[in-house]
């Protein structure tokens, strides 16, 4: 596949780590050059647990099964495979399934964390590219009102009446998002002593759906706009947690391919924060989309999350555009999206949440 | 024992977790009240597995066993002894032990955030207060040489133009020291969304002895300090890393003991920072202090930890002063501790470095 101006060499070797998640699946398919996936099957296992299900079929790609908390594993196939560039996609990536209980938050810190510092430790020495799927979820609402989010390792502050360089602040709106930003400073610390080449894509929230992955809906695994989407077709009510003033950024699936394949193309030197994201919306936006398009009904219920019930955001999001990373805008997706939901059978019980993050 | 003016209130139930370890055994026996103790006998499991052993007799405190990284067993001990504190002393507390290998980095991250993200859920509900003991290594050399460390939860710098409140900037120089950094934010926010108190004590390093607790050498678990009472007392040169110009806080073991009473005594109400330390030194400074005691000689080895060769660092430490903190200064142990050390047979083999921060 040929995403935008991007084509990757034909000789180049990536290894994509979760490759049977929501964005490997397809990434693996797509990716040109030499490509291994591996995979613990641990999306299918979680889905499964909180009830869900993904709407559509799923293609089956031909992966190895492998974990990489198991350091001994992950550092064989890296050494026996030589990969030029590994997409480190084998994360949990559910803010609500890191809420549920304290297992939940424990497995969540510890398979993201420990996943990642294994894989530092097998590419050090090598001159690996390790391109590591982040959130722009590290840059959290209260923090960042009025302040544009800089694309940025550092920025310099004043404080004390002195210039002070400082780590670009960070802080999170959940457990999961916490071992997100954790894993962005062992990122950041393995290249400082080792000389490692990273590249942490700060990536906002996915939209849109493509032929043969995942298309979970529930309230653990399914994106707002997804979830939408099968609301709107099985006319039901669009739920919105409050009054829907959360703005977040937004990147269409589509284009998050083509940005990680930007990623892989142009290598890091050294620890290199992107923000993978094309544009923002307030949550009340997006339910207003998919009322024009189907006439479907909205209904605020309370916000199971502890965040600011609105908020303005806006992020510095140059690095990609400068590679040549398109856009898809939100709206123009709408269509697409209810065309692949429609007549599916949806099971209403798991839309709602059921995790509550305040005491 | 009652240190300085601080008395606590007989009837105040105190569980320590990490009875057993450096400051815990020697807490469990000094701290009013009543007071049940844990451990999972991880210290001396981990300095057996690294060579090393205490040189002085250790006291045997009739402590439980219990790991606080299994969350039905810290959580059924919380809820039945219904403690008013908990002092959280049990993690892996040794920055090179971090940095061995990817196992030793992946033990202490698990250890530190599980164990401690497990007592936020135990307590979650209650009026329990946590007091945990975090690391000044959370504001490292490079990034505060010049800004004196604020004793804050937050601090307003200018950014773009704006007043901005950020979390006071962090970042660390090993996974351990990582792993506290950690730990402070997961117990902020546990405190944000939860409304838990919580005391985090960026302790300095500590120095001196006392009897019956652990007295480590070795170059994983001894601190600067001893280490060298070590090295003068066996007449073999005190090995300093690069010049010796690291400049880092310190407190008295007694001191420490003192703090945290002070911290039980006057509780926290939500998320509170305190800087546990009295004094700060340079590392050559210290060697000089015993090489007048003893006339030992002064060597300086290659600096295997990735730090600035020499830095100048200031906190801001009022809180515990203005509880009442009292401070013995380093000088005037150097003779308790020759005493301590003395006649006693040294193993030479674990005094030097082995693990090496960078590449």
């Amino acid at each position: 596949m040929h995403l935008g101006s991007v084509k990757l060499n034909k000789a180049m070797r990536i290894l994509i780590l979760g490759a049977d998640g929501f964005i490997g699946n397809v990434l693996y398919r797509h990716l040109d050059g030499e490509v291994l996936g591996v995979d613990n099957g641990a999306r299918k296992r979680m889905v499964k647990e909180i009830g869900g299900e993904s709407l559509t079929e799923i293609h089956k790609n031909e992966t190895i099964k492998l974990d990489i908390t198991d350091y001994k594993a992950i550092k064989e196939i890296i050494d026996s495979f030589k990969p030029d560039a590994i997409v480190h996609l084998a994360e949990q990536p559910s803010a609500p399934y890191s809420m549920i209980d304290a297992e939940h938050t424990a497995y969540t810190q510890w398979n993201n964390l420990v996943g990642t510092t294994n894989i530092l430790w097998a590419i050090k020495g090598t001159d690996i590219h390790l391109i590591k799927l982040g959130t722009a979820g590290e840059y959290p609402d209260w923090l960042y009102t009025g302040i544009k989010v800089p694309e940025s390792e550092r920025i310099t502050v004043k404080y004390q009446g002195k210039d002070w360089e400082i780590p670009t602040p960070r802080y999170a709106g959940s457990f999961y998002h916490f071992s997100k930003m954790f894993d962005s400073y062992n990122i950041d610390y393995a290249c400082k002593i080792w000389g490692l080449n990273v590249t942490d894509l700060n990536q906002g929230v996915i939209f849109g759906h493509m032929d043969g992955t995942r298309l979970d809906y529930d309230s653990f695994f399914g994106t707002v706009f997804n979830r939408f989407a099968v609301q709107a077709s099985a006319g039901i009510p669009l739920t919105v947690y409050g009054e829907g003033g959360q703005e977040r950024g937004y990147i269409h699936i589509k284009n998050a391919l083509e940005a990680i394949e930007l990623a892989v193309k142009n290598p890091a030197k050294g620890y290199r924060i992107i923000h993978q994201l094309t544009q923002t919306h307030k949550v009340m936006d997006i339910a207003k989309m998919f009322q024009e398009a189907t006439g479907c009904e909205i209904k605020s219920i309370p916000n199971p999350r502890a965040e600011l019930p609105a908020n303005e955001i806006e992020f510095e999001a140059k690095k990609l555009r400068e590679m040549g990373l398109t856009t898809i805008p939100m709206q123009k997706e709408v269509p697409n999206i209810l065309k692949a939901v429609e007549g599916k059978k949806v099971n209403k019980d798991v839309i709602l949440p059921t995790t509550q993050w305040q005491k």
